[in-house]
Parts: structure tokens; C-alpha cells; sequence
């Protein structure tokens, strides 16, 4: 079946919505932490995040228009830092949760607990087994749709070292981290294998 | 574990960059298919992809820096328009073969066969479920690290309506679609739940 961009925005609003963010495949799943300038925790999960580069670390995040409060965006912008944390499925619905319009931290409104930790200015998730804490460095405005790409450098890492290979490699399915697909559908995962470096005159080999 | 941002400098290099890789979660797999403007054909597997709007539906992609030949990046700035490809597990060795510092198109080296479809200006690739043509809209360079995003928009998708649900929702894992993680780990998913619009009030409730 062809969908031509005119068919495409010829669907109703909610149908476009959920179509459009599955074309992307399976996304980074993680809850981002922040701290207001008055010091109120704020924790919100996010599916666009992308790895920006290794030396020196750095992470980028795609957010929604700036038109109506957008706590995450505004407290990285306004403190300079935030944290990211992986979501595993004992705590997916909680997660899932801390999108709604809560008046309050969603920390103490879902059950989710924050750690803080090593005097970092924004609170990590407790229950996450892999974690970041960053800090803001550049922010971009797509003229596309009003849309706010941010680039973060990671500061620290927290994860438990048995799930990293001798390679430097995190073992995320051994962590239990999810994917998301869409606004709200949340997968496990299942190895299907790690191939060496692709050369020309050889056919790929599993690591 | 927690690792500092000097001990993660101090990592060797393919170390950090498995490491760093894997900080960001599962992502995107997409093969992204261009012609250059001489006519000859180019495919290549990406997994800094997000999605950037619904409305009109865009998607945005890094690049690395420049400063050697980035056939796609520069495909996609002089001649405008790339396909984008899900990756299903029948093929994903020559997928992540595509990688290679081939001299000739990759399609003919790997085995991958192309599709033109619809008169779109590059190529598709035939046997992926669920695939794009799109149009370069804008480019941004990250001043951290010489990166660059750019935003294309979706003129067309390719994709079996069995796939897809009453609510617009595409059912990744039922094409098929595999997920990255690291450098060079590919897995398939296994759906946990999706999950009703999150409401304070109301508990979370599967869909």
C-alpha cells in the first residue's frame, strides 16, 4: 500500500499521530530528570533521543514546540542539567504515568523513587539500572515545526558493571532497558546477534 | 559503578564508542538509500534516527562530521532525497554489510536488491516491509563535536495495510522490524503492552 503525503495528512489528528511516530522503527526509552530553578523535581519519559557522539559523550533530544509549558525543556535550559534513565518493565507503567498533566513531582505522584547522587543538580531514577547525569550545551530550533533539537554532554554514568563486555559493550536486553514503538506500545527485547565489522571481502561473521 | 566523564575520556577508543553507543538505548535501524548526483546508487545502515513531527510528518537523522566522503549526507545535500528502510531479520547481515567501504553501490555488492517506485529521485530497498521517500528540508551543524542533523520530510510510505492497526499504530513487530543497540547488536521484540493516554487519576491501563 502507498501513502502519499496528502493521504497522509488527510488522517485524523490521533491516527496520524500514532502512524507517523511508528515509521521511525523502535525507539530509546528513557525518563528524563530535571529540577526547576525553584528546585521542584520533574521526571517525564522521552523516545527521541539519539547518540550524538562517543569522545567527547554527548546525546541529543528532539522537543515539542516550546507554545505551552514544556517543564523538561525549560528546566535543562534554565539549570544546565538533566538526567537520563533507562526504563525496565518493573517500572513500565509507572513510567508511562509520568506523561500525564500531574500538578505535582511525578516522582512522589507515580511511586517512582529519585536518588540523588553524588551532589548532581537533578535527580536520577532509583529503580534504573543505567543512568546519566548531563549537562546542557546547544540547543536548536527546527524551522520545520517549531520543534527544539538540544544537545547534552554526558558527565557521569551509573551501571552496574556486570552487564558490560570486555569490549566496553552494555548488555542492554541483560539489563532489562525496553524500546518503545509509537506513542505507547513498550517491547522486550531478544538477541538476534553482534556482527564483527563489515569489510568488503569478507561475508559477516557473528562476534 | 559510576563512571566519570574523565574515565569514560580515558577509555581506548572502540572501548568508549561501544560504551558510549550503548548509553542512548535500543534505537532505529534504517537502511537509507540515495542516489548520487551522477546517477550512481548508495545504501547504508543508520541508527540516529528520531522522528520530528507528525504534522507535517518529519524525521530527523545525524550525520557524522564531514570531513571524510559521507556518501549519503552528501547525496542527500545535492541531490535532495533519500529513502528510508526498515531492516527485518532475512536480511540483516547483508544489511549490516552495507556498512563497508565499498568501492561499486552497495545493493549490486551486498545482494540487496533495489526498487525505484513511483518515479521517487533514489532507491528503495525491495525486500524491507516498511519504507519512506523523503525530501531534505534543513541541516544543522553541532558546533560540539562537528555532527550534523537534518530534518527531511515524508512525501511517501510504502507499507502492507495488514500492518496496520485501526488507530493508525503499525505494528513494528508483526513486519518484522529489528532494533540496534551499541555499535553492532541487533534484536528482534517481543511486546510488552501499550498503554491507554496517561491520566493523574486513573491508573494506568493497558490498551
Amino acid at each position: 500500500m502507498i501513502y502519499n503525503q496528502s493521504d497522509i495528512l488527510a488522517f485524523e489528528d490521533l491516527y496520524r499521530r500514532n502512524f507517523v511516530n511508528s515509521l521511525t522503527g523502535f525507539k530509546s526509552l528513557v525518563l528524563i530528570g530535571t529540577n526547576s530553578k525553584e528546585g521542584s523535581m520533574n521526571l517525564a519519559p522521552f523516545s527521541q533521543v539519539i547518540h550524538v557522539g562517543a569522545n567527547p559523550p554527548l546525546i541529543g533530544i528532539l522537543f515539542r514546540p516550546h507554545i505551552v509549558p514544556r517543564h523538561t525543556f525549560e528546566n535543562i535550559i534554565q539549570t544546565g542539567h538533566f538526567t537520563i534513565n533507562h526504563v525496565h518493565e518493573k517500572f513500565i507503567k509507572e513510567a508511562h504515568w509520568t506523561a500525564a498533566r500531574w500538578e505535582t513531582s511525578e516522582f512522589s505522584a507515580t511511586g517512582i523513587k529519585e536518588d540523588i547522587l553524588e551532589n548532581f543538580p537533578a535527580p536520577f531514577v532509583r529503580q534504573s539500572k543505567i543512568k546519566m547525569g548531563c549537562k546542557f550545551l546547544e540547543s536548536y530550533d527546527i524551522k520545520a515545526n517549531g520543534t527544539h533539537f538540544i544537545v547534552g554532554e554526558i558527565l557521569m554514568v551509573l551501571c552496574e558493571s556486570e552487564v558490560i563486555g570486555s569490549d566496553g559493550f552494555i548488555d542492554l536486553e541483560k539489563a532489562g532497558t525496553l524500546t518503545v514503538s509509537g506513542l505507547d506500545s513498550y517491547h522486550k527485547t531478544r538477541k538476534v546477534a553482534r556482527y564483527q565489522y563489515p569489510k568488503p571481502g569478507n561475508k559477516v561473521e557473528e562476534i
